[in-house]
């Protein structure tokens, strides 16, 4: 519990390697996550070698931990292992759907989350890159990734180079509904986001980018609606090559 | 480490309750988990009173912990409560597509899995619903969940009234791929399911469900082409109708 509190995102590593065997340790460990039908519905592609860092980078936007990290994980969708089987067992496999996706997704995600808490809880930093479904199909392309594979999370992993502040989080009774869905209000939303636009980090970022509320942060620098229609777009099509919309 | 390393998911609880007090703690410390621009793109709605479960059974193919369980927690993907803040804030929000939707099931599936880690920590039996997309629109309709929201996992949670056995796992280097994702053979497919397709209990399964193979209960039985299209079809209609597929 200690470890999740006290918890941030980790961006600089020591020079200091993660030794496969703690790794496998972790990973082993964290597959004791549920997953649908006990099928494990996911891959792990781990990443050491500069060479394969430096092609990853811009597939998340050059971010310094990819190349900076001894250890980079791209947690990956997988129906095509499960495919396999039912290949050579003489069955049918009907997984090549959005419905097979989303439950692979969901096992993936179980399971990176899983892996955080652990490596975090034996000291270890990480920082989790949103980007792997922004430029998956790049991601596949570099790592192989067959037919029913798709990367949905990259983690990158070393031992914490810094210790950066908490960032801030909405109060609990913000995301909790009791019984039923409550709608937010006006005040609703003025009561729970004050805090949050009233930082002194977030006066900076709206005064540097010349803008009038915190939100105009988001909704016009950092996740646009042209930026997310494109890449909605682009990950459906990644979606129907992987097979997964037939 | 040890708590993840010998969970099994727990089925029958007591009738002890769980309270409110400890149930928020463990909610808000599950917040710490990543999220992206740190948007918490998450709803949690707690269904306590029984004639809200008896309502939610059927939705989770009448599983019996959703009415055994003291509390029943519905994990939803929400753009709502953001896009509620940016149009109070002179922002215009672009949240109403597939990516945002991929996002917030990120963030979900992300506090989730801590959730249940924490839940487990404390001595807490937990069930992971995967039934929760397969009847997405009808969880929607019991819960009254606005456009943008969507739900994606359901936890049952209680105090251990059972430790029934661990259930197998997949050896480690079945899932990991070095630098690159290597296909399977058909040798690899029987060194990683052998030991899974020996286990009397599925060996039992095979037998009374008069099969060929333990493949066949997943591909004739448990997860049908026939069941998949049609749950992936009522997905997308779900992701349509909350609007993330503008």
């Amino acid at each position: 519990m200690e470890t999740i509190k006290n918890r941030r995102s980790i961006r600089k590593y020591t020079s200091d390697d993660v030794s496969a065997t703690l790794l496998n340790e972790l990973l082993e460990t964290a597959a004791r996550a549920q997953t649908m039908g006990n099928l494990q519905l996911y891959s792990v592609v781990v990443t050491r070698d500069m060479a394969m860092k430096e092609r990853l980078a811009p597939a998340h936007f050059n971010q310094p931990m990819v190349k900076g990290a001894p250890v980079v994980l791209t947690f990956c969708a997988d129906f095509n292992r499960t495919t396999q089987w039912c290949l050579n067992r003489k069955a049918d496999p009907g997984y090549d759907n959005f419905l097979s996706f989303m439950n692979a997704a969901s096992d993936t995600l179980l399971l990176c989350q899983n892996f955080c808490n652990l490596a975090e809880e034996k000291g270890l930093g990480i920082c989790y890159l949103g980007t792997t479904i922004y430029n998956a199909g790049a991601i596949i392309d570099i790592l192989d990734l067959p037919r029913l594979v798709v990367p949905v999370a990259t983690i990158t992993i070393g031992w914490p180079d810094e210790c950066p502040p908490q960032t801030d989080r909405l109060p609990l009774t913000s995301f909790i509904h009791e019984e039923s869905y409550k709608d937010y209000t006006p005040a609703d939303i003025d009561r729970y986001y004050s805090p949050k636009e009233a930082l002194p980090e977030n006066q900076h970022f709206v005064e540097i980018n010349k803008k009038e509320t915190l939100a105009q942060i988001f909704t016009d620098i950092r996740y646009t609606r042209e930026g997310n229609v494109a890449m909605s777009a682009s990950l459906i099509e990644v979606l129907k090559r992987q097979g997964f919309m037939e």
